[in-house]
């Protein structure tokens, strides 16, 4: 119970959690100094202007430009999932830095653009990138985080056929986020989405880029593509699990310590797996509530009180974090199927990171 | 002087131009049902709302979707530079296909994301995609059109290292192409651009992809790195010659030829060649016109006329109009300079693309 920050504590149903892994695994800090540095000998100088947005959006500078202690903000899990599994695959973690940075850059292009396209105004308790400098310069900053990404691809060290098998990867994973992207976007004017339709949204959008870096890890570690296969089943359950959690703490989470406003997916009409099993299981008062508030007209607060009233109703929270658990059983299970012995320093940590991400509350 | 198309004639004052190049070069045409083909065959099916947008873009379809005859509207400049380079070069030019594919899908999300920047509604001749679908879907469309772009060329049937310099040549043009781009954007803010940055701002935003496209004809067709550099001379200096034209165009074109309003890069505020020359040389009431059109507040038709009035007191079409000769002067040397035997068709159809661009009127 201790697992679930939430803002309405009350509501939460689900069985009681393993409380084993809820200090996050090292491994999200073991790699972050060497990411950093990656990333920032990746910025060119000039023109200045332009990346003081890539700094300012890492948390690596203020908005005026100058340089500010602590460093990034976010959590760096595609790198992290990145070295993870070269490192498991018995490969030295350092070789794997430019795959990591570009796989960062790319995220995070695709958090500059998401915050145009919502029109969100905060992102990791600071002012987003197109709400400082306006869309044209963002769109720009945005677009240059995702070339920086690309050209240090084809810029590394890996011998040519492997680095464009790397670029290979990259760009098709891209190319699922922005399909995922655009599903994600016109989801919102419908009413009608099925759970698969769901999943194969978030399994675009979200789950493109997490299987991408177990994959180029793998890339850079091995040719065994038996391995690689078992490894990727892993980085495809868990970005299931880690998109669901992210739709319950979306709704249910603490802003504290996720960011973000209190039912701010709800505001957003965000067609997430809560929303999508309420929708086919509430009946009479939470149904008519939940299609005001999902409708053309702009939902006020009392609609966001009134849809979390219909969730609850529907046990929306319990259904999609058991939708969490059985992933995270499912990508612990594909782990179990690697059948080239893995280092294993490095495989309990992605076991324990995969079930930490399961419980997180940010 | 039949070469001008002017909405102000009695304004231009320049040389009387040769007339030789008054029709578009066959080069133009040649490639273009290849190039067609090539790019559509890169669009996936789904989802289609998605895809429908850069098929609208490119003018296949309309908003609907719904396919329409005509296809595309665009010069397709890059791609045919791109072809001719490796025709020049003895390569048979369907071996660049892809590449002036990716070509054009770069230019083409340029273009979308640009439309979205400068909040531009209209784009030949037809409504732009932001305006017809919104910031965010466009936003996803220009970011695919991108990625169609790069998975064509990690795709190539080309040998491992050249695929992978070939990636890499169109990553980095792409982003000398949003420094460019971020630099005009900020250059609408200042008043005192001199010529030297602005030249360095066009080389980036127009001029990258332009030498891109030569030296990607030439990465297919040879080897040979001291024809390569000579004819990306050549394309730097028909890039300038191309952008400076395009500013001419952007002041003084005829809204009927280039599709966009009379005036509407000095509404735009945009520090073209023209401007800065203005700027450097307006004395009196010229330069006070200048200043207060392109100051904070929106330009009024009537500040529209007076910076018309300011420019041609200070001769900016004529200056801009010579620098546009000198470069093309210096692009056709370049070509001369190559001392691999060219195929003389190709090379005949060089020169004669590079003098109607100095003249062109859309």
């Amino acid at each position: 119970m201790l697992m679930f920050a939430s803002s309405a504590p009350g509501r939460y149903n689900g069985r009681t959690m393993n409380l084993v892994y809820a200090t996050p695994p090292e491994a999200l800090e073991k790699y972050r100094g060497a990411l950093d540095a990656a990333i920032k000998a990746l910025a060119p100088p000039e023109p200045r202007g332009l990346y003081d947005m890539l700094r300012y959006h890492l948390g690596w500078a203020d908005q005026a430009g100058q340089e500010v202690e602590g460093g990034s903000t976010g959590k760096a899990l595609r790198p992290t999932l990145c070295f993870l599994t070269a490192e498991a695959l018995g490969c030295p973690w350092p070789r794997a830095v430019t795959a990591a940075a570009a796989l960062e850059l790319v995220h995070n292009f695709s958090l500059i653009h998401d915050d145009i396209q919502d029109g969100d105004t905060e992102r990791r308790g600071r002012p987003t990138v197109w709400s400082l400098w306006g869309v044209g310069p963002a769109l720009w900053a945005g677009n240059a985080m995702r070339v920086l990404s690309d050209r240090a691809l084809t810029s590394d060290g890996l011998p040519s056929a492997k680095g464009r098998q790397a670029a290979r990867l990259l760009t098709q994973a891209y190319l699922e986020i922005i399909e995922g992207q655009y599903l994600d976007l016109e989801f919102e004017r419908r009413t009608d989405i099925g759970v698969a339709s769901y999943l194969d949204m978030i399994s675009r959008k979200t789950g493109a880029l997490i299987r991408c870096a177990v994959e180029l890890g793998a890339l850079v570690a091995t040719d065994d593509s038996e391995a690689t296969a078992a490894l990727c089943a892993w980085g495809s359950h868990l970005g299931q699990a880690f998109q669901v959690r992210d739709d319950i703490l979306g709704i249910w989470g603490n802003p504290a310590l996720t960011g973000k406003p209190v039912g701010n997916d709800i505001r957003r009409k965000k067609k997430t797996f809560p929303v999508i099993h309420g929708f086919q299981h509430a009946t009479g008062a939470a149904l008519a509530a939940l299609k005001a508030a999902y409708g053309p007209l702009a939902a006020g607060e009392e609609q966001v009180e009134e849809v979390l009233g219909a969730l609850e109703e529907t046990g929306a929270y319990r259904e999609a974090q058991s939708l969490v658990e059985r992933e995270t059983g499912q990508a612990i299970e594909a782990l179990g199927g690697v059948k080239t012995p893995l280092s294993p320093t490095a495989r309990e940590q992605m076991v324990q990171l995969t079930t930490f991400l399961a419980h997180r509350d940010r």
